[in-house]
């Protein structure tokens, strides 16, 4: 949790209902109910979905914390019914899945599988998404915009080039893979195809960009407050995340310093800046002013519909896993999700900074930093 | 921090003292003094590393929480004399060196660089080894051992090949830069010699295994209780760490789902256990009983002999980055830090699941768990 | 929150809901649907309570965490949906209400006084008491037991004298005000007849016990895990608690220390044991083994249907106070609150020194222990 | 911890070292060493202290976190040298001394009595008392002043009178009980006279007051952000401190409502101010920008001359406690320990309300609030 903003979720794939409670939201921000709503749809599009994407259109009320349609700083609470409500009547299963907390999670609580897999379930990412997207509305307030798009899928790759974060916007309209290029596009979905053909899936990768970040969040004074090191933590908690990444990430290895960084600028209307960022817009655990560009590594969905060797842990004999209906690839949703926790943490590190308890309050702090930002 | 085992770090690069306090820690352990000081050595080797290391040889003391040598489950403190003190009397610096805190450090706290720089600085780490080790103590307790070796420096990277905890416990032995191939060090150490006559540094990659983890540390059930996550939080942390992966990592983005996962089978003796181990021991946020494997990208070193471009802040004129002291390549003393951040995390995740004020009683419910265990 | 057990709660008084989500609580507990609803029932009883209270006959809904009626190691949310909803529509207020949080929290966050007050109210309390209900539920698996008293109302205090725990449990019953004494009950309930005619209210004392409680939850090693400071925050967060004190509490100031502590015995079959209680179960920080007593001073209800003086935030003009449905004296329902705090605190503390993640687990550590105990 | 501001002590009463890290403090803070000097001396003070204190003079040093006298927003480090090292050569002790931590803490921790008593000591307020001091020091560049008198010792109470903050800072001068009234201050004096004599202890009670305090610090909006409740939490963590109350505290049980809360009123010059301070200073868990007025009971020493009944844990014999060199009466130290507790707590709050990473944006922040309180 972070050390202002903090939140709670709760809720199983097929209980009552997804919750989640969020404190620490300044009072009198507006809430854009059309907005949540579209980003909880993003969540669940992409191609290589399963059919239960189709079942449920999420629709998330937020029942407490405001008044009026705003914020009043007291704690949000957010609610979603799930229209497949079965835990109950749903079987016991005795063969744990592969790549799936089943096998750890039922022998740590001394549990069945099913008790497991109903909580691990990616499902739980709905309530991510609604409580950042409370975090973007509210960095929204401060010209900060954050956005994702697909860089691989499987083995096709986006070719590397420089992006604007506007080519980004721009580029991943239309495209059912979220991804700026219309070619790789086309063979992200063939990759998926395939995979839906030789009954496998796909893993790939996401990037995850911010833009209007003030220099400043997070700090560089004790480990535990480093903005990369709360970022990554909250992409590495993602259900299938097995690897994250800050500006040239894991490419850094083999770049000479001379290469690495980014060269100090300074000018009179812009304040200081970077004329390049190969780090991603965090230096020493803070936001050096620059796009903040992470970008997560996802594992190809563990469901199989050919399932892997497996134990049946009434017999002790060698079977194949359980199958539970699931995804062949998830990595456009795994970005949306991606731009909610990095909103949620931003929101946090913004608000550990600037402090404020309404949105008026939090902006004249922030306005005053710029005004001393240009002095500098 | 953690949950149970929790700790803070306090100290600059030139002041007088680096210290910590680590509460958390159960009654009844006993101190092996050298253990600590060779963990504290280790830290200081590599090949590549600048003079700094040779004026201090660490020696830390603990100053509270011990009888007769033993933990007595009061806060443990840490106190490390720094040789070097001069704090006070270093000149301030007016060019932040690109890639480090400098810039976004001295704008947020409304300082001089040289107030960022002497806390930035990763003479921190060794208050996070000195932490580390007293979780390794624990943890030895257990039967669990942590180890690093580094995977790539620069361009080098050691051939990938399946390798056993005992391989590489044996295979650094001897080797400069912790790596467990001899070719491959000869390598790396000209790769190190090549950055040092070209006045530039390099990055690379360690690798941090565990073994000895039972099945069950961390948990599924809420974002921030996953081991994996909480593991990335504290790497993500460590000074010039760009990128963090467990088991496969990136790569997984690439494989197909069904060779991307890892069957499970069981032994009557052994348990459950798994065929492979790409998962780098960690499934659903839990520990799934094989050994944990997560390697982390160091950036190299941003303090140049060859200093890149900045800006003097006094006059904004651009001019070359201010120079340190500084190492041409850290990677095996990351490694090193990397044990120990992993070592703490495991502690306290232990230590949350089984609860415990004394060792004895730790143990005491170890051994029902174990128990249990070989029940299911 | 604690450090095992946490949770947060939201709502508003005429919002749509009450929430809550709880983690921490070990898999295997079996819900008592209707023990929870007891609890809601108790809070809402007591002579003097207002309207509302027949209005909404309080139930719970516990929606996310179980499975088949047990509890899986998930978060546990609780909903609650309010009956009376209206909040959108309740006209703003003016004149802050001496005593309660509408003058410094419209300050604070720059809003009206009805966005405070709804959050303010004592409605959150339902809460507390649904997340207590489900502590006692846990600490009867191990026989803990917690009961409330009322000891004082305005200036009818209960005679002083030894109460066993059993005594308390036998002697409330039937008693409206919550008292073990027939006679003082009357004179409780003329005492709020009396407030009721002068357009008055009154607060009180009340007194919360929990027995069975193992010698060593909580610590003396740092301030923040002290067992009396935890409950004491808990139960001066209740709205209108003013004092908290434990065992003989205040009168010690006057107590000379050869009669102000518990001399110590011990019996083989026993174990130690204190021949007297006046420390109220707590030393050094930890319970002694003996029974928690702590009680609670609540000033009388802010609300008054005879307004107070106040000042009209539009015009600055003085006028009387805003006036809201409410209670004449809440004592009785803060006793119920109060045991649901003090059944937080102590189940925090029993996991946090017990540790598990199922019941079964937690359970054997517990008897571990005991065999443990009687070894010393 | 607060949220902000967080802080952790170690330390032995006759180990090494007693040591403290403090972080959260904004840069740009001036460090008063003279001043920090004479809290701990006036800890240090007080008719009815033990031998120890005349051996200890104590002087803390700030071994982290400052360059050239100033904080630099890194953590700041407190060292203390104890003069008295000699905790591995003390003997073990058998006999639990009643009102301590003893039994209850070598039963939980598995331990001897000796390593308990060795951190249960009140030493361990010399670090909480630093860590005040600082606080103090903060506070004081928002106009934020912190008293403690003594208003109880044993039997003698000071007469209940209106007292303003400048007749209690006057009236405590010279006073060896830190109490306002020469005549009381002789009586208590008396008081722990005899109470040598009798080789008994007293008890008593302090009141900690704070003046300057803006309206809005801490919050309604949920539990543990309650400020009255976090200051509760601090002062119950003290050693002996058995009952905490705020304002007219307890006697607020038998105040009927229309006599117990305090009636708004608002000056064009002043803003909005209450007539009288029966809350003391704290409404809905926030600051109402009246003084805050906080007591607390010590209970008194639980060492004794004449020592209480125990058992000999070796072989389960009644026999008398064990004695260690104490204190008669430490009231007057209570009260300067309650006044560094406050101080951490309204620090943090503070920061938490207001944000800011340096002194002056913190400064920025206040006064930003200030002007707009004047307009509301």
């Amino acid at each position: 949790m972070g050390r202002i903003l903090q939140f709670m979720t709760a809720g199983e794939s097929h209980g009552a209902y997804m919750s989640a409670i969020l404190q620490g939201v300044p009072s009198g921000l507006a809430i854009d109910h059309a907005f949540i709503k579209g980003e909880l749809a993003r969540r669940q599009q992409g191609y290589g979905r399963g059919g239960r994407q189709k079942i449920e259109q999420d629709e998330v009320a937020l029942t407490a914390g405001l008044y009026q349609g705003k914020t009043i700083g007291a704690p949000i609470a957010f609610l979603l019914a799930n229209k497949d409500v079965k835990i109950d009547k749903l079987p016991q299963l005795f063969r744990p899945r592969p790549g799936h907390a089943d096998l750890a999670g039922c022998l740590k609580y001394d549990q069945g599988i099913r008790e497991i897999l109903e909580r691990a379930s990616a499902r739980e990412t709905v309530m991510r998404v609604s409580v950042g997207a409370l975090a973007k509305l509210f960095l929204k307030e401060f010209g900060i915009e954050i956005i994702s798009h697909v860089v691989q899928i499987g083995s096709v790759r986006l070719e590397e080039k420089e992006l604007s974060f506007h080519d980004i916007v721009k580029g991943v309209k239309g495209s059912e893979v979220n991804c700026i290029c219309e070619k790789t596009s086309r063979k992200m979905m063939a990759e998926i195809d395939q995979a839906l053909k030789d009954r496998n899936t796909r893993g790939g990768v996401f990037e995850v960009r911010a833009k209007g970040i003030p220099v400043g969040l997070g700090s560089h004074v004790h480990y535990e407050r480093k903005l990369d090191a709360r970022i990554a933590m909250g992409l590495i908690s993602l259900q299938s995340v097995k690897a994250v990444e800050f500006g040239l990430g894991h490419r850094l290895a083999a770049t000479p310093g001379l290469k690495a960084h980014d060269e100090i600028a300074h000018q009179k209307n812009k304040g200081y800046y970077h004329l390049t960022n190969r780090a991603g817009g965090i230096e020493g655990g803070m936001s050096n002013g620059e796009e903040i560009v992470v970008s997560a590594t996802m594992k190809p969905i563990s469901t199989l519909r050919q399932p892997l060797k497996s134990v049946n842990m009434k017999t002790k004999e060698v079977e194949r896993a359980d199958f539970e209906r699931s995804d062949i690839c998830a990595v456009p949703a795994g970005g949306v999700i991606g731009e909610a926790i990095v909103a949620f943490e931003l929101a946090d590190a913004f608000l550990e900074k600037f402090g404020g308890d309404s949105l008026n309050e939090t902006k004249r702090h922030y306005d005053q930093y710029l005004k001393y930002l240009s002095k500098r």
